[in-house]
């Protein structure tokens, strides 16, 4: 069995649909993960015992994901030395502004690699780049994806330029 | 000497100037109070600590000061069962903004009582109000404090009726 | 019959669904209050009026919720000396962020201790830590309720962990 | 003596450098104003008063200028029936962000006719057109003054397009 | 057959839902108006060949309401020497912050009475009280209209004093 | 077979359904144009090997649509000499408030002509107005265009003022 | 002596040291052009005047800069049938995005091409490569200008790539 | 002589008061870096070719700093497979909110880990913590660097508490 090298954490399990989509991308490209749930305001020990538990256990990248005044990746970034990635979650009246801030704003010294709002996907790409500066075949899955994401676009380019738009739509 | 009521915790020192309107009212009203500086990111265990001890000592209110993905009164509330008064400080590029949704938008369950974007002296009055719902010297002091800022305005109402907005203006 | 302690003001009756909230978690610790609706612009004598009964009757809290420019906490916190709390309420095209300007961007000399917008859970709560600065048993019930918050993230955590997310999440 | 038509409240004498700029326009017109200091916050029952004085004196318009969770328009326009004009003023972290939306989101029933911010002259100028919906030759005034505008911009471009932009700037 | 007084201008015929809460208000008063579509942008010679109509006529307030980058309320004021009420409506992207912006940031000059994002009900309260300056039974409907407005609400508060919010909530 | 004016590039072809009202009114005025799918970030050499060849056929105007951090239109004016117009469109959290800064705020020397948020046939008919300049029948036809256009918002306004707003909501 | 191909408006004589970078760069490329002052609001007539007689004089685009509710831009291309460029202008407290959304929001028939805030030689850019569309040298000297910024980068890359940051920047 | 490990590219040199703070963290660290000047939107071909030729040198982590419409840390993970860390600047009229959206709001599929505002000293501990997932000396050292950072609070934290407000401020 694989040691974990990526560790997901969710502010809440309403997260979990958004989240998920970085669970998946790990999966697709056979990265040992765990996924959990754990609040920086309602199981702050918790939390920090998890985050001890995670360096114990060799993880190298911990992803959290939250809400509103997300305090969550900052948080988890105070104890572990090495790359935290903050996923701003959409919730509540500011859409996402809210978290986004709070996720990105951290003072000199303690960083948070930050995504988009509600981009886990991206959160779960930037942890296999982070592991691929250190495994050359990692990286090199990561530039097949990056053609195959390419021929995906042109393939649909071409497909739009010989049906024209009026036939493409339906059709989609 | 009297037992310290009002703990004011910055984020760091260099909201000291703004922080110190808290201070200064708190003295105004002779409330015992501490001040220190600790930061939710860079001196996590030193806030948990501070926490601990000030709960021990009895302190009723907490005041926390941060700026930027201002976490600080976040995490103070998440660790502390009573009120925690949050002042949001302008700094950096979105010049508070960050602060006030960080410090204001807390999920349900873990509260901060927030005032306005360097709004320190509120912070200092809101923690007296606090204290006075069970100390009615104190309510009639903040009754007295209230009428002497009402007839202050008073005051500069009649003067500026009286002299006119020109003569007025050099004066002030 | 316990003397009221905590009193709500809605706006406007169509904040009820949201404002009840407040009443809700104060039910659930057990402190007396009322509930009415008074319009800071709409019945400013009535208001007035309630914000002097409440005075009268030994209200310790208020708490005020409203949309749009939200006047309604500051209204009442220019008359009543002890804490008012304010819900910025979500409402029309703005979504929030105007009543979460209007309510918590007050002069100094007049603080509302704001909460997040909608979040009408934490104003009772807050409530209560304020009731709690003077009532050590409900201090203890505050910290067990943080406790109990703490257990079932933790729980989840685990059922997460256990589950594993695809199992989860049609389970949620 | 002529009957004051037009009165000017200034949520703090702070605000009185840009709110002059009201008073101005009005005494350019020869309209009769008084010019006061109230806040809606730190002196609401001194702000009721004047209001009913105003009233009683025959005030036809009242102009309100504040900062921050500006309040003092919406306050006056709680009471007042006839029109009500409010300056958002710029102040504090928001840059009168907050003071705009505190001002113009009123909700139904209660309208203030809101200018733009730290516009003062046009509040002066808006509280003149109302005046000369009843009053012709202040009407009339009011299209000289328009048309003393724009040949006002009509010469600024002559010159410019005769001098050219290189020999334009140093001049001006 | 009475003069009109005050003209209703869309910037299209899709804003009428909303804009007609206006003219509904100024029929409840008994106001003569008039109600046509005409942009700023897509109608220019219509616009202006609209106010000479409106200035021949003897109207005395124009409201025009416009969405996006809403130029009409001040294409109007551009011209009209009266009182011009903006409404800002909310369409397209930006919800409204876009047209709030367009309407009420006039330059110095020729000011923009603005009320609400889609608040076209207060445009045609704030038309109604312009009018109250010159006619004393107005003034008197306007504080009757007040006085109800007051009642609804205390009338709401205690009911919901009375049935409780459990019982009140669902049979509003 | 006439040679392709325009070029249309989709940064995805989820924004097809947005992006063909430019298509349409190009029809509309019979440009010759091209549309396809090309990502600045997903496919960054197809999109500078479309701009070449583009640019080879004698494209004069290309017209790009992206979402989110849209980096499309400036990735294309980095290369293409002649006009680009850049539609920012809305998706995400966001709402198009980040595509329109990444679109419209490009550094000095690189200009994009942006158009309003998702609005696809304002850039479609500026790519008219740009061949117009060099084609006296375009311009004819872009001035009855606006003609039209008038006459349109013209008869709206008189239905209104004939039918009132009672009989024309229903109709419409 | 050249027809006048470009004319730049502004809508202030304040904009002008802003808005003179346009003038520059036309220059710089030889394009005759006019500049005047005329303003949407203050000089309405003007401003229609003036696009009446730049369309006879045969201009092919117009460039206007406007600051705060700019509308100035909109107005000229409501009657100007060519491509009329926007340049939102800092201005005020809102710093210059009431201009930009003033500009840019146009409703769907009316294009406006905006460019970034304050970015008049991006309009100035933006206007020669819309005359180049049908002027292959103009083509050209677009595509030596873009060289020529291209170098003066990688000149900049190379020095400092040589130097190290610590002796490039006290000699910048 | 090391391997370069890390690169910094400037999308101006204008920003390279900023961006040295990431340079100055890896010098500390002893990271082996190289620094350079290259556009998204002026170069965009020697962009290509810089990030080719860090490829090839085996560089791990690309940090990219940019302002405005800031698409330079897009453009370069749209080409590079290892982890790009984006530093939005502050520049122009939006202080930095266009370069954090145009940013962090990437498309899933191209992550940028993005820091907050002018906030390079984040970016270059950042590259570090992804640097230390391989090598534990390193991350000892930032475990190091962690507890000498909450040392420094610390002592701040006890002066404060000694000295008293007062005394604390003047000797700042």
């Amino acid at each position: 069995m694989k040691k974990t090298l990526v560790a997901i954490i969710l502010g809440s399990d309403s997260d979990l649909n958004i989240m998920s989509e970085a669970a998946r991308v790990l999966e697709e490209f056979n990265i040992p993960y765990e996924i959990t749930v754990s609040s920086a305001h309602r199981s702050p020990e918790l939390t920090t015992k998890n985050i001890q538990r995670y360096q114990k256990a060799g993880v190298k990248v911990i992803i959290a994901g939250a809400g509103l005044a997300a305090h969550l990746a900052g948080s988890v970034a105070a104890h572990f030395p090495l790359p935290v990635i903050g996923v701003p979650l959409k919730s509540g009246a500011l859409a996402g502004i809210d978290s986004l801030y709070s996720t990105v704003q951290m003072p000199p010294g303690i960083p948070v690699a930050t995504v988009g709002i509600d981009n886990a996907k991206n959160a779960g790409l930037l942890a296999i780049q982070i592991l691929a500066t250190a495994d050359r075949k990692l990286e090199k899955k990561l530039l097949e994806y990056k053609r195959t994401m390419a021929d995906s676009v042109e393939k649909k380019g071409v497909k739009l330029e010989k049906l024209g738009w009026k036939n493409y739509l339906p059709e989609k």
